[in-house]
C-alpha cells in the first residue's frame, strides 16, 4: 500500500499510539499547517512511537493534504501512519460512504475508526437504533480489512457509556473484535475516570470480551497520565497518547510521562534502543513547532523537573543524588540542576565549550566569567539552549577577550507606511563600517525585518561575498512577562543555513525590530565565522 | 493558645491539608513576602481548608514573621494554622533544641514535625543511628503534645524507604503514633510512584500499625493528584496538597483536582457548603499572588477545561451538555465555552451567538456565510478560538449588513531608528476621521507597536474619553508557516481590559507592525461597543 510505512523494529505486543496531529491538534490555541504536521511527524517517529495518527482525511483539505505529502515527503522509519474516520454513516452502504473511501484513498496502511458505544450517543448523536450502530461498526471493520487495512476501533464515551449500560458498552468490543478490529479501545472522551475504577472496568471488559484492548484517556480529572497505566496494569496493550498532553479541554495523556513510566517504572521496552533519552529534546522541539512554550513543569522534560533548591541536603546530594531524585535525569535526556551553586553551570560550559572545540583548558576564571554573563543574560530574556550560535559567539568573545567583529554598524533605520489602498510600505537603511569602508545601503521588504536584513545584506555583500549563501530559514518571536501590554520584553531566535547546515541566534529588546536586529546581526558573524572570513581587529 | 484559629465547622475525620505557603513556595520562581503569605492564607481559609501550613518558623525570619502576622491579621473562619519543623537535633534534648522552640514561639496550635523513615537518609543526612532517630521523633511529638499542641508527623521519603527497608519504615510510623502524633504522613519526596504502587504500601501500613495516615504526594511522574487519591482508596484520611500545584520540581498534589475529585466523584463532603463553586476563582486569586499566568489548562478551573471544538459534537452539545462534559463546570465555578474554529461548523456558530446574546433566528443563509467568511479567514491565518472579540464583531457585521465603526483610518506610518548609543527611537503617526472630524497624532514608545497605539489613543481619546478606562494587558505574536523567513505571515493576538472585563482581538498580515494594527484597531472598536457608544454611520 505504501513503501514508506515499514513495521516498527519493537514487536507488535504493545502499542505506542500517539496521536498528536488529530487529538492534540484539537487543543485550544494550536492551529497547525501543513508543514507543521510534517515537522511533527518526523519527531514522533524519530523517537520510536510505533503509530501516528495524521488526521482525518476527507474531513478537510489539509488533513487530505498531510496525508498525500507526509507519505512521500516523510519516510518512517519507525512508526506507521494512521488514518482517523468514523464508521459508515447510518443507512448507507459502506462502499457508498464517501468518508470511508476518503480513508483508503489515504493510502495509510492503519486505520482507526471512532465508533460509539454509549447508548444515549447513539440515539441522541447519531441518531440511529443500537443495532444500526453495531451494523455500522461491524461493516465497516470489515470493509476495510478486505481493503487490506489494519483497523483500530476508538470507543468513543466508552466508560460513562458503560456505567449507564455496561452490555452494550460490551457488545461494541466484541462487534469490533469480531469483525477483525486488531484493538478495541476504551476511550474517556469527557475525561471524568479515576484510576481505580479504570482498572477495575477494564478487568472485567477484556475477562468478558477477551478483545485486546486499549486506552485512550482525557486529563480532566488531572488523571490521564495514571488511567492509561491503571489500564495497562488491567490488561490493556496498546496506549494513546499526546506529545505534552496536548489536546481539547484540559488535555489528553500525556505521551513523555507515559513512556518514561512502561520504561523505567515497569522495565517494558517500548522504544527503540536509545530514544528514551531524547524524551527532552523531542518535547521542547515539538513545542517549539506548535508555538507554546515548554512547561517548565512537565514530569520528566520540564526545566524545573530535576532542580534543586539546596541548602538542607546540599552536602547528602553531592554524596549520593540518587537518594534525591525518583530516576536518573539523563535517562530521559535532562539534567539535574542546582538552584543556589553554580556547579551545573560551570560543568555544563566546561562541557559545552568541549563540544565545540574551544579549549577552556579548566581556566576557573574564564569559567566562571562565562556563567556570569549567560546567567545575567538569561535573566535578562536571552536563551542559549535554542541559540547554539549566539552561545558559541560569547564563549569566543570571553576566550579571546574581544567581540568577533566583521562590521560595524553606525545606524539603522526602519518604517512602516500604510497606504490608503491598504497596502504597505517597508523601508530599511542601514548606515556600517566594514573593513575601513562606510556604507550605506535601502532596501524595502515586505516587512520591517525583512527590509532591515535585505539592506544589512546589500550593504554587506559588497565586501563579504560569502553572504550569497546563507538565507534565513526561520524566525520565531516569543513575547515575555505575559502582562504587560506591548512593552514587553521582546525574544526573537533566528535561524539561517547556508546550504550545509543551519544555525540559530537569539536578540532580546524591548521591541521587536531591535531583538530582530541583534538576532540577524550574530547569525551573519556566526556565518561568516563559519565560512571561514578572518574578523576585522 | 490563640483564639485566631477556631475549629473547622467540618468533622475531624478528614483533612484537607494545605502547604502552599510552605512546600510550595519551594516551587522555582515563586518568591513570596510576607504579604503575600497573608494574602494566600485568607483566600485558602476562604475556600475552606482545615489546615494551613504557613512556613517553618525559626528558619527565616519572614516566615516567622508570618506566624506573628497571621494571628493578630487573619482571623481564619474554617482553617487551623500549621507550623512546620524537624525533630529535635541528634544528642540535644528536646527543651534545648533552639528550632523545637521556634515552633512553640510560633503559637500555631497545629504543628507538622518532619522525620526521616528511609535508613539511608537517617545515615547520610541526619548523620545518626537508627534508634536515635526513633527517639528523636518520640521526644519531640511527646514533648510538643504535652505543650498542647496537636501533632502530624511528615514520613520524609517514606516510599522509598519502605521500598529499602519496609520493617524500618513502619517502626517509624509506630513511634510517632504512639508518642501521641494525631496523624503519620507518608511522603512520596522524590515524586517517583505510580497509584497502584501507593494504594498497596499504605493498605499494608495501615493494617501493620494501625495509625491514622495522610498522603504527601510529588508530581514528578504525573501521578500526584492520583497517587493522592490512591492512598485515600486505601483508608488514607489526612491530604497534603498545594494551590495549583505548585512545589518543588514539577511540582506537589493540586488542592483543586484533589478536592474536587473527593467531593464529586467520592461525595465526600470536605469543604464548606458552597464553596466548591469558589474553586475557580480561589485558583486564579492565588496564582495572581504568586505572579504566574494561571495556567489555561489545568484541570476543572483553567480557562480550557470546558471549551469545545470540534464540529462534530456541537450539534449534540446542544441537545445535552451533559454527554459531553464530565461534571457541570458551575459546581467549581468554571463555564462552559464553546470555541469557534475551521473545525466547527454552524452548529457551533449558532451556539457561540446564543452565547454572545446575537439572535441568529435560524437564518441559514445568515449562518452559512458567517462560517464561510471564518473558514475563509482562519485559512488566511486568523484564529477565533483565541480571539472572541474579533468574532464577535465579525458576527455583528454580517448581522448588521455593514462593519462597526467608530472611526476610519486615513494612513498611519511607524518609525524604529537605532542611535549610536544603543538605544532607539520609536515613533509612530497616525491620521484618522472620526465624527467628521481629522485628526493627525503623534507619538513615542518603546518599540513601534507601542508607538503606534500611543498615537491611536491620542488621536481617538478626543472623541471618545471612554479609551482612557482601556488598556494592552496581553500581546502575543506568531509567525505562521516556519520555514520562510522574515517574509512569513505574522499572527498577533491582543488582549485588552477595562477594569471590569477583558477581551482578545486578532491581526494578520504580512508584517508584525500591520498585524498588530489590526488587532489594536479591532480591540478598540470592541471597547467602545462594550462601553456603549454609539457606532459612526
Amino acid at each position: 500500500m505504501t513503501d514508506t510505512s515499514e513495521p516498527s523494529p519493537l514487536s507488535d505486543d504493545f502499542h505506542v499510539f500517539d496521536t498528536t496531529l488529530r487529538d492534540g491538534a484539537q487543543r485550544e490555541g494550536i492551529n497547525l499547517t501543513v508543514a507543521d504536521k510534517l515537522t511533527i511527524a518526523r519527531h514522533l517517529d524519530d523517537f520510536g512511537v510505533g503509530f501516528i495518527e495524521g488526521g482525518w482525511p476527507g474531513a478537510n483539505p489539509r488533513d487530505t493534504e498531510f496525508f498525500q505529502r507526509v507519505q512521500e515527503e516523510v519516510p518512517f522509519r519507525h512508526a506507521q501512519l494512521v488514518a482517523f474516520g468514523a464508521t459508515r454513516k447510518a443507512g448507507v452502504r459502506v462502499e457508498d460512504d464517501p468518508q470511508v473511501t476518503a480513508l483508503l484513498d489515504s493510502k495509510a496502511p492503519v486505520v482507526t475508526l471512532v465508533a460509539k458505544s454509549h447508548v444515549r450517543h447513539v440515539e441522541l448523536a447519531l441518531r440511529t437504533t443500537l443495532d444500526e450502530n453495531l451494523a455500522m461498526i461491524r461493516d465497516t471493520v470489515a470493509y476495510l480489512r478486505e481493503q487490506g487495512r489494519r483497523v483500530f476501533l476508538d470507543c468513543e464515551h466508552f466508560f460513562d457509556g458503560y456505567a449507564l449500560d455496561a452490555d452494550y458498552a460490551k457488545q461494541v468490543v466484541r462487534t469490533a473484535s469480531e469483525a477483525g478490529a486488531d484493538v478495541v479501545v476504551l476511550c474517556d472522551t469527557n475525561g471524568g475516570m479515576l484510576p481505580a475504577q479504570v482498572t477495575a472496568v477494564v478487568r472485567t471488559v477484556l475477562a468478558d470480551t477477551g478483545a485486546r484492548l486499549g486506552i485512550h484517556a482525557q486529563d480532566d480529572t488531572g488523571c490521564a497520565v495514571a488511567n492509561t497505566l491503571a489500564a495497562v496494569d488491567a490488561g490493556a496493550t496498546h496506549v494513546q497518547c499526546t506529545a505534552n498532553g496536548y489536546g481539547e479541554r484540559v488535555g489528553n495523556s500525556n505521551l513523555f510521562p507515559v513512556v518514561a513510566a512502561l520504561e523505567l517504572k515497569y522495565g517494558r521496552r517500548v522504544l527503540p534502543e536509545g530514544k528514551l533519552a531524547e524524551t527532552t529534546r523531542i518535547s521542547h522541539a515539538i513545542a517549539e513547532v506548535v508555538n507554546l512554550t515548554p512547561s517548565t513543569h512537565q514530569p520528566y522534560v520540564g526545566l524545573s523537573a530535576f532542580a534543586h533548591k539546596a541548602g538542607l541536603h546540599a552536602s547528602a546530594i553531592k554524596v549520593d543524588p540518587d537518594l534525591y531524585q525518583h530516576i536518573d535525569p539523563e535517562l530521559v535526556g535532562n539534567t539535574m540542576r542546582m538552584l543556589v551553586s553554580d556547579m551545573a553551570g560551570r560543568a555544563s560550559i566546561e562541557l559545552k565549550g568541549k563540544e565545540l572545540g574551544i579549549d577552556l583548558g579548566g581556566d576557573r576564571e574564564l569559567v566562571g566569567r562565562v556563567v556570569e554573563r549567560v546567567k545575567e543574560r538569561e535573566l535578562a530574556g536571552y536563551t542559549y539552549e535554542a541559540a547554539d550560535a549566539s552561545f558559541e559567539l560569547l564563549l569566543r568573545e570571553e576566550v579571546q577577550g574581544r567581540p568577533l567583529r566583521y562590521f560595524t554598524v553606525e545606524s539603522w533605520r526602519a518604517i512602516v507606511e500604510d497606504r490608503p489602498d491598504g497596502t504597505h510600505a517597508n523601508e530599511a537603511t542601514v548606515k556600517l563600517w566594514a573593513k575601513g569602508e562606510r556604507i550605506v545601503a535601502t532596501a524595502e521588504g515586505n516587512g520591517p525585518v525583512n527590509a532591515l536584513d535585505r539592506a544589512l545584506r546589500v550593504a554587506l555583500e559588497q565586501i563579504y561575498p560569502q553572504l550569497a549563501q546563507m538565507e534565513l530559514v526561520d524566525y520565531k518571536v516569543r513575547i515575555l512577562e505575559g502582562a504587560l501590554g506591548t512593552g514587553s520584553i521582546t525574544r526573537v531566535l533566528v535561524s539561517t543555513g547556508d546550504g550545509r547546515g543551519e544555525w540559530s541566534t537569539v536578540g532580546v529588546a524591548e521591541n521587536v525590530i531591535a531583538a530582530s536586529w541583534q538576532a540577524l546581526d550574530d547569525a551573519y558573524a556566526y556565518g561568516l565565522m563559519r565560512a571561514g572570513v578572518a574578523p576585522q581587529d
